[in-house]
């Protein structure tokens, strides 16, 4: 498989009074059309990953919008799980293209989220989580990752200071991408003393409810030849499911999900961890950092805390991942390759890797990305 | 492009207030993977189509459920296009074939849309609808689609009763059909008498609130050859995009995204309208049926109403359409295609079209069925 991406962009993120869902969209969209160097008329499908549109703006049929804002009448879908839509999305581009019913595809992901009260976003995220298992007994999903954090303690003698090192990393990773929500170093008495959130994680291992967009132009080997001689591509793509109930999992403290998905990536890329120079991974929370660095293959189980140290080869989350980057929801499986691809463009490595995960552990996707000149 | 359809099912639609919406999707897929005559194991992918299941169940990532339920861990896609759901999952699931990523894919569509009140209902329907410039004046979905009505009239010179006579046909039609919403014939007296919704429809001009769920089974043509050799195959497929504000419309009496989804799909499947012999189409309200045979090139501006005659070669929802059988709204677009491929399998015709809508005609979605021998 080998999709290039020809074209990249991502509003800034964060809370963004001003500026409406169609908004954000259409920056993105036009952002990334501009940075292709193709014209509108071009684009033959158009993908849209959103979680909470619906619950938050009672607007649904969001594609219809991503296609009107250009004046396009190409089909336009909206693809959904949970915080992985942008990845799922991405994936969905994919296979449009590979099937030939596209040549050139935009996907984006997009979330409004600064416009409903806290409580309704609370709402809108723990809607990830099983309506009749899960939701009922009134656990936030904070509460459902601060269950697998405390088990993860308990079980590798993590401590709570080496699990602020998360944030704290990822805050100094993005504190010179103005395009984030935050550019702010923050210390482990920081983390360690900000408000309780749910047990042990506080608001400072919580990624922020953001605003925001991201859009990726996707095409045919060929037709990039005929644009260009050097392109990043895409060149593995895998997506799996666990349970959504924690309590059907064998082991809390594997995400299934995202081993499979990982697998199948690598497999078709052909590559193995070593391979790998630099990945954005989805750290919703701090403790979803280290379950994800061991899942993907990086880290033995209780190790991934290795990833924070400063001499580490592998870079992780430059951007400064959804906890400083900003997570608005839908986008950030959009925003995660643009961030490969424009680490990729500044040689940064050579093979990237994204990781976006929906519900907790329950949908995940993982791309593997590369450059070359054709 | 030619993908075998394995496999189908329908629960029953209605007002199913024992059953869950898994309880209802995993009902359909059991039974399509029954009559598929293959393994669960053998499922490679799944798209679900659903519209409201965040908004009436606070439940995103409904993909997950959708393998969970089936003990798969195999990549699970929601799909939204509002009411053309399910028409943009069986979409999402051909590409996903011809991608080569999946050779046999489980695509169902579901809602469960009885547990919450009529005015959530009303909210959830008209989501589908510009929130910025639509919902924001009050307009309910179904106003909308009565200014188109009354424009008709106007424009046409159609009778009240003439439109009323959609409605007591798709009766006449679903009398039969045991899965479906009614079963319960109905006179022009009725339709006119009923209560009314937004004038010039009544209650009976409109399709009902339904619960329900439907599933297919598909496949690459060389799979199907090793599992039998007399198949119903989707050999056309085609979607599009209006705008979603009607103010922004050239024309209101014309939905050109069913003009250019009929358009892609009748060329991919070599085929014109004069042979067709069956459709299950998009009567959301009765207007609605009398556009989409005009858009689908069927019948001349103004002479939709022909379909109704009891002479007529052309098969009109012969399931009961949507306002007989129901409206589950994220399951119809694949109850279309179940409809269909039971029909063609019981000899009524050789070729069959699905055409299903999203919002007031802003996105469609048209699939051309044939049956052959391997």
């Amino acid at each position: 498989m080998k999709i290039a991406v020809l074209g990249v962009a991502q509003t800034k993120f964060g809370e963004l009074w001003d500026q409406s869902l169609p908004d954000l969209l259409v920056r993105s969209q036009l952002s990334a059309i501009r940075d292709a160097g193709i014209a509108v008329s071009e684009i033959d499908e158009i993908f849209t990953g959103t979680m909470c549109a619906g619950l938050f703006l009672n607007q649904s049929n969001i594609g219809v919008i991503a296609a009107e804002v250009l004046g396009l009448q190409v089909p336009s879908t909206v693809v959904e799980g949970a915080c992985a839509s942008g990845g799922l999305a991405v994936r969905a581009a994919i296979m449009a293209i590979e099937s030939g019913q596209a040549d050139i595809v935009l996907v984006s992901g997009v979330e409004k989220m600064t416009d409903v009260g806290s409580q309704q976003v609370a709402d809108g995220l723990v809607s990830a989580a099983s309506h009749e298992f899960e939701q009922i007994h009134g656990i936030t999903f904070a509460a459902l990752n601060a269950l697998i954090a405390r088990l993860y303690m308990h079980t590798y003698g993590l401590s709570r200071g080496q699990l602020a090192q998360v944030s704290v990393m990822n805050h100094d990773h993005g504190f010179t991408n103005s395009l984030g929500h935050f550019q702010k170093k923050i210390t482990v008495d920081d983390v360690i003393n900000a408000p309780m959130i749910a047990d042990p994680l506080t608001l400072l291992d919580c990624s922020p409810i953001s605003d925001g967009a991201a859009s990726l132009v996707l095409c045919r080997e060929d037709v990039a030849r005929r644009l260009g001689n050097d392109h990043v591509f895409i060149i593995g793509s895998g997506q799996a499911t666990d349970t959504m109930m924690l309590s059907e999992r064998e082991d809390l403290l594997t995400w299934r999900a995202t081993k499979l998905a990982a697998k199948k990536a690598y497999a078709m890329a052909g590559i193995d961890t070593d391979d790998v120079d630099l990945i954005e991974l989805h750290d919703a929370f701090s403790i979803t950092q280290l379950l994800a660095l061991e899942d993907l293959g990086f880290y033995k189980k209780g190790f991934g805390i290795g990833s924070v140290s400063i001499d580490n080869d592998l870079i992780v989350n430059r951007s400064g991942g959804l906890k400083s980057r900003g997570h608005p929801v839908g986008a950030t499986g959009v925003a995660q390759v643009v961030a490969v691809v424009q680490q990729l463009r500044e040689g940064i490595g050579s093979v990237g890797l994204t990781h976006n995960v929906g519900g907790c552990g329950s949908t995940a996707v993982v791309h593997v990305l590369n450059r070359e000149k054709l």
